[in-house]
């Protein structure tokens, strides 16, 4: 009998945060994973499990090469275009890196799968890309956006490139607009900052902003969830998605939840202002109608999703020393 | 008497068709324009006359070397950035191009103007970044656009990049989406395309498409007058402007239009399709009721700035030569 064969994927940022719970989850469903990153911010740590199996390969590369990129070889059906420079508040000190590493970078991998005829991309964009949108909660749909970060502009360029090379090029494109992920090996943002300064003192916060900014929050589990069912039962040529729950929840309201899980009773100030940075969206919450019409529905609480993101870092310290 | 101290602005693209009707207006106005241009496809003769004036400064530079940009002294008080890649239609066939002429140079110059603290930006954009839109005639806050071209897209990127500056560099910008523009110097397009065929052989003329695109066109006087009537009575920080007029033509009655003024009567083949090329958008008409109520109007038809520019074309051959 003919054996069925694998199907092959890329995954860039492999050994990211999602990129990683992502290639765990291909390597259950038997797909084969090339897996690339530069391990700038990705950790190898994360994808140990991967690297013992037969169905994994590694690539260290920074995708900005595109001479190395377009060397490899590529019989694969897609690539889940994972890797990023993900910090949106500190964008405005480098204002290169987010062009560099978001839309530059993402024009590589479009021109590399050009050139090797590879016709899928999933996309990791962000619903940082609406700016402070007129319409809350957002849908995909929303008026013409304005950016409000170089996070947001470099995504957005990144979104723009790929529908445009859609166009041309008879590729399909799935692209998702996260609201802030969480999780095991959640390893950037204010939850993971708050947790830096309670494990190092537990008796004071610093909170940037008021601390009634609003934020929404999404699971991995979920996340990657989506994703799968997006790939599914999504078929058009360019497929754009929010991914969130259907609730918010102020920082404040955060801190207290993680507060009472480390049993902790900090000092709390408050830096003030209604954004915590420049750049910093006061309300992110989108409309998650249109995936939730494909079937899917997020299993985590935000709450839920806090507390075993606070029990992952409370159990992996060492990610605040690889991240500083 | 103590002397009125004369503006002083760069103008980016400054041997272009709008950069160089740009700088006659400037120089008249009575500022100091130091013009940019790698005369890629702008033209010397474009600036012969401004090249004798005392006000203009004329600097041969490609805009992609960041480090001879940033070397520029700069006493300015804006930068009128409208050196671009224009040219829609053959995008797909060089994909990094539009990225590395409009989104990378405009990163290179907001760069720069972060860095010598110039607080004022005027950008050339395009219809082009609603890709096809919903609604018709489009407005500036339309829906969430879907990118059709590596232009649009290129361009909505350098949009996205002046409004991330904006917000964290305490700069102010004001981003004109164009139709497409007539008038003198015209040297791109596809009235250029018919008549560079009818002055070759006025007896045949090979259409794209099926001839029945709805396209919009501004006269490049209206244009310049318009954004003026901005930088004078629009102040917020982001201040986003269509400019057109308020009729649309198809292709076909252009063409009816061209072949009276130019008394021929060229056998007509089209090549059928609702779209002349991949990217081609089959109907750009723009709202401009926000740039009206600031009390600019535009002065000429549609037919009229086609006349003039058939006009121009007919004197002006040798922009043929030297545009393949």
């Amino acid at each position: 009998m003919k054996k069925l064969k694998k199907k092959k994927v890329i995954v860039t940022g492999c050994a990211g945060f999602i990129g990683s719970n992502l290639v765990d989850r291909l390597l259950n469903k038997n797909f084969q994973v090339i897996g690339i990153d530069n391990l700038s911010t990705g950790q190898k740590k994360f994808i140990q499990k991967p690297l013992k199996n037969k169905n994994f390969k590694f690539i260290k590369m920074d995708l900005i090469n595109s001479k190395k990129l377009n060397k490899l070889s590529s019989n694969v059906e897609m690539v889940f275009h994972f890797a990023a420079n993900a910090d949106v508040r500190f964008g405005y000190l480098q204002p290169k890196k987010d062009l560099r590493e978001n839309t530059i970078v993402t024009s590589n991998v479009l021109e590399f799968m050009r050139k090797k005829k590879i016709k899928k991309i999933i996309f990791c964009s962000t619903g940082s890309i609406y700016g402070e949108a007129k319409n809350i909660p957002t849908a995909e749909d929303e008026n013409f956006p304005i950016q409000t970060s170089l996070y947001g502009a470099s995504k957005l360029a990144g979104e723009s490139l790929i529908q445009a090379y859609c166009n041309a090029y008879n590729i399909q494109a799935w692209i998702f607009r996260f609201v802030s992920i969480l999780g095991e090996r959640y390893i950037h943002g204010h939850v993971f900052d708050f947790c830096n300064q309670l494990f190092k003192n537990n008796s004071k916060l610093r909170v940037l902003g008021n601390g009634f900014q609003k934020k929404s929050y999404l699971h991995v589990e979920d996340c990657i969830n989506a994703i799968f069912t997006a790939l599914k039962k999504s078929r058009g040529t360019i497929n754009i998605f929010n991914l969130g729950t259907e609730e918010f929840i102020t920082v404040r309201q955060s801190i207290k939840i993680l507060c009472k899980k480390l049993n902790v009773k900090p000092k709390i100030s408050y830096a003030g202002g209604r954004r915590g940075w420049i750049g910093d969206n006061p309300f992110i919450f989108l409309k998650i109608d249109k995936i939730k019409s494909l079937g899917w529905k997020p299993k985590y609480s935000i709450k839920k999703s806090l507390e075993l993101t606070i029990s992952y870092l409370s159990k992996n310290k060492w990610v605040f020393k690889k991240r500083k």
